[in-house]
């Protein structure tokens, strides 16, 4: 990697040529980044790696048709079962690992490969099995889960509905239950309540776990799961089940997604998954939650793993499409200044732009994921749990917050990749339209990340209204004065709680927060106070808004004023989600012993902290938070951060330590294309 | 149509009910707006609206192999030369229309069909023929036009090198005339200067216009364009000659683009497109150009009409994909207030944020877009236009403002509408992601839009460039405090002249450019007063920051200061396109008679004009030119036109008038699913 990274052809040209005193002192090694990055669960990361030197793992072919594509990837799947890598994630005594951390990571390592085998492990292992594993008791967990994570049982996660995707829990399909044939009758009553876009229905899958109302006694329960087989043996529809693929789609054309009608299915009362319900034989219903509402986002809460799966898969797509922007703008050059050589297109201020703030955010991206995959790890229930004595789930009490963060991450980090490869994409100009250097597949695969697994409007709502719950359960009885004075208190114990106390400490004892000048923009704690202030600030005054409100007024109203607010409400689980970036890159960063790679990375949360002030100085300007002059100087500081980071960005994406086999776009492999370009250009 | 907008069911819903005083006196027609929005060629508009009730000009299959789009595509170019929609921009003599406007609107209305067939017939007629007719003289004419225009010859532009794009002057093919045997030796002397991404050079091209140094008397003249069979009769390539197909792309399937290498292929002299330079049989060379640079910029110049299609044709798109967005949205519920009914989408703020500050764009593009047409169709010289005695091309003076802002639309447009579909596919979520509902093929067909027919980037420089270019002709001589005094008081001097004065003089007296409260934003007088001051801010420091610099210093040193200030170049270019917008908005409501449409557009106009300040404010506080508090309320009021504007989503895009058989999106004709809603939803 260190020689690739000085065999760049764009290193030895004049123009880009930096004055030694601003290098850093030593040439960080793109190994031990790698190493910091590969983080806990390393083991997971090298197995993958090695995956992809099998060309069985090759990225997806560029000219498969669907047919041949689906096949592909389902023989791909069973490559995995056999190699041992989907079973991680489960208990022992299901042929598991036991080791969630180690199979999320894993997970998000796929994202290098063809993210069509990815959302099929997806939808198999994490959304089937999984919900099988947590909506289920033992007997499910015996009857199905080594079929199901060894893929002999191929199954679904039927849960959207053609007209309720966001509002899963206002889904039409019903479950009537009978206690004369102690049977559910499972019915689609209307068109837009048929099950739409399912992950295996369209060919392969043989078992749905089904949402449904749950009707029992004539009443309905709110929604719960079923299992419902939905093909034989032979990949027949099940009687009273119709089946429809969906047809081609912009990407992931190697997942079969299809729709699902029943038609009065009758399935056993003994495939309702019924951790969180249950019905006697006689049709009484039975829960520890005595909430309809809470019982159905417990039940949701345990699948809070998919969205964490789809933000790692989110991150390495994004990582790759950086790392084949950068070594192609490496190697491109376009445009001489008179008497001088063409311009490596990497040293143009506009590429710079275009893509080392996106690096930066990237790389913050990683390490809040790496810290949510820990605590998921930490805090995911045995599959024995069950609600306690008082009829709660036996929950860690930071679930909660990691449910919400969960949410926050999958938008911010998916929305993050959508752009990113845009830009990657544009960046490579027409090489970068050609399928086979791999910018259009990744721009296609990933792009409904953004929207499945919880439309990202929608995740950030929810992230905004768990802030707000524990704004009102911290402050809700204190008069508003009270309130402010009191958040502004906590401010700094707060800083310095979360962010390694010693070096925060000494860094506010040198400049302080307030300081004015723009060498301090550079400092992490000027960053941190102003991110933090931002993300309480939007709170505060939303909860103010909100409040102000509340007081009566019909449900016409009430929506009035929340959807006034809409815009608000986003910009404050944004600012929050921004500061959990922070944290996390700084955390890292000090994870990290001094050195050249420490220093480098410093550098690159600098650019992070500040393109994202940049981006939102209208807003912080608003707020009397930076002064126009000060406004301009983070303008200038993010420029000179571009040109600082420019001789580090093949080590930055070296770093990421994607396989060239997993790469495999011409481009990004381009020192033939380059050395002929060097050789034979008579103007280079 | 106004059936359908009444038919909407979100109009019923009481939770979009708005005051009866905020809206319009009368209900807005769309028909009146779509006349208008139709102009001076409604008859090309017409008659390709008709084209699209034809079966076989239905959307792309959307399962369709490579070959088959393909050949699909190259039917379709045929049937287009059948209809007599291929020709009209070419001179009557050779079988054409002399209708180069009425051509370029038919072209830009083949954006609400298959792209891949604007594409082939953007290559086959536009570069090709372009090329032949623009830059050869009346024996190419007179051999190729007749055949060219009706396809009966197919032919490529091979300009673009894989080496060079972007710097088409350096291209590395050469043509070297040899006096011997009267015949150019064209040949490819490097792998990477290969003809790359060349339309119908894949499969079916026979004749190139190819790009290449000319030399001869052992001298480089510079790029110049020859003639040079590339396959024969039986589609075989010709002795020398190699292709390759470029093979699947993100999109534009249908077109067949294709690699070129040449190895000393032999043409005959008369093969010099030779408009601006000719080699007589001795090898003298004779232009009446001198300068190699400015002469291929003239030869560029020429082919302005290309960019000026894309970005007509990228307008069509966004207009296309808006249109299935907004009809779903206003289908489409979710949510209900605790008591009420499920929300309709589009009442949603953060989905009108999303469109319809991106319709209030799409709208002023169409009419700046409409002027550039009118501008060109009035500048382009006829084929037998000749230098004048000077030496210099006898050219309509407006011609370079033609170019600039060519340059500028399509950077904007292009960028516009790659943002908005994919903001539209988001607003669809999982059904926006299946290729039946057409977002995928639109997003990924119209992706390369933003880097072919000139980089975005590398055209907002050229833009930005010929922006410096009349600063210094008009001020290079004054001092720097003379030049911006005098460039103040040129203001209100241009405002009042270029925008129909006498409504905007009576507004200035209402309100003053300087008004401070927030009601005067709604008025365009103040809107353009800033986005005037912008440009002009931006231009004169930037002019500023070069000249300081201009005086000695190497070309390292010299591309150091271009570099440091590239992001201030492409920000002076934008808000140079952002003014022009503004005022073809401004022109095309005046030219409206008054009543409800005019009125709409007056809000729409309103919306495109804050939603751009908005998104610049950073900029703007840091200059001064708002303060916090007015700051805020343009955020407040693109929030209130979203709301206000809400009732005429429909009639908006209504007034595109695409026909149902180019949207074809089943969630765009969703009238079926959302009776199915109403009737049976339980909950609706």
């Amino acid at each position: 990697m260190t020689e690739r990274a000085q065999a760049h052809p764009g290193d030895e040209n004049p123009a880009t040529e930096h004055p030694a005193d601003e290098q850093l002192p030593a040439a960080p090694d793109p190994a031990v980044l790698r190493a910091h990055l590969d983080g806990r669960w390393a083991q997971a990361r090298r197995s993958a790696r090695e995956l992809f030197a099998d060309p069985r793992f090759a990225p997806p072919p560029i000219d498969a048709d669907l047919a041949t594509h689906r096949e592909r990837v389902l023989d791909q799947l069973l490559l995995l079962v056999d190699a041992g890598a989907t079973q991680g994630g489960f208990p022992s005594r299901y042929g598991g690992g036991d080791d969630l951390g180690g199979w999320i990571t894993g997970f998000e390592m796929l994202g290098f490969g063809d993210l069509s085998l990815l959302v099929k492990v997806g939808v198999q292992f994490g959304l089937f099995a999984g919900a099988i594993l947590h909506l289920g008791t033992e007997r499910h967990h015996q009857a199905y889960l080594q079929d199901a994570i060894n893929a002999r049982l191929l199954g679904c996660f039927a849960m959207t509905e053609t007209g309720h995707g966001s509002d899963v829990a206002s889904v039409r399909t019903t479950a009537t239950y009978h206690p004369g044939t102690r049977e559910f009758d499972v019915h689609t009553p209307y068109e837009a309540a048929r099950k739409d876009y399912i992950g295996n229905a369209g060919e392969h899958g043989r078992l749905a776990v089904v949402f449904a109302q749950l009707i029992t006694e004539g009443e309905s329960k709110g929604v719960h799961a079923l299992l419902v087989p939905i093909r034989d043996e032979h990949g027949e529809p099940m009687p009273g089940v119709r089946l429809q693929d969906c047809g081609p789609k912009a990407g992931l054309n190697g997942v079969d997604n299809g729709r699902i009608w029943f038609d009065h299915v009758r399935v056993p009362r003994e495939n309702l998954l019924d951790r969180y319900g249950e019905v006697d034989p006689d049709g009484t219903y039975r829960t520890p939650i005595a909430s309809a509402s809470r019982r159905f986002f417990t039940m949701l809460g345990t699948l809070v793993q998919g969205r964490i799966s789809v933000g790692g898969a989110a991150g390495s797509a994004t990582k790759l499409a950086l790392t084949i922007a950068i070594r192609y703008g490496l190697v491109r050059r376009q445009f001489a200044p008179p008497g001088g050589a063409e311009i490596v297109v990497l040293d143009y201020l506009a590429h710079q732009r275009r893509l080392f703030p996106a690096l930066a955010r990237t790389y913050a991206l990683h390490f809040a994921q790496a810290e949510l995959v820990e605590l998921l790890h930490e805090t995911t229930p045995g599959p024995d749990a069950r609600p306690d004595a008082n009829g709660l789930p036996a929950e860690d009490p930071r679930r909660r917050q990691l449910e919400a963060h969960a949410a926050g991450l999958k938008a911010v980090g998916t929305w993050h990749a959508t752009r990113t490869i845009q830009a990657c994409r544009e960046a490579c100009g027409g090489a970068g339209y050609l399928s086979e250097n791999r910018l259009p597949g990744l721009k296609a695969d990933t792009d409904v990340f953004t929207t499945f697994e919880g439309d990202n409007t929608v995740l950030l709502q929810l992230l905004a209204k768990e802030l707000l719950t524990g704004f009102a359960e911290h402050f809700g009885e204190l008069d508003l004065l009270g309130t402010v004075r009191f958040v502004a208190d906590q401010t700094v114990e707060t800083v310095l709680e979360r962010v390694g106390g010693r070096l925060l400490l000494q860094r506010l004892r040198d400049v302080g927060p307030s300081a004015g000048d723009e060498g301090s923009m550079l400092g992490h704690d000027w960053q941190l106070e102003l991110f933090d202030w931002r993300a309480r600030h939007l709170l505060e005054t939303l909860a103010r808004r909100l409040r102000a409100a509340a007081g009566g007024g019909d449900s016409t109203a009430a929506f009035a004023v929340f959807n006034a607010a809409q815009d608000h409400l986003l910009a404050a689980a944004q600012a929050h989600v921004d500061t959990l970036l922070l944290r996390a890159f700084l955390a890292g960063i000090e994870a990290l012993p001094a050195g050249a790679e420490r220093d480098l990375l410093d550098l690159l949360c600098d650019l992070f902290a500040l393109s994202t002030i940049e981006a939102d100085r209208g807003w912080v300007q608003e707020h009397g938070r930076l002064t126009a002059a000060r406004s301009k100087a983070v303008v200038a500081a993010v420029n000179e951060l571009c040109r600082r980071l420019r001789p580090h960005a093949a080590t930055l994406v070296d770093a990421f330590g994607i396989p060239d086999q997993a790469i495999a776009a011409p481009i990004a492999q381009g020192a033939e294309l380059a050395r002929q370009q060097q050789l034979h250009d008579p103007g280079g």
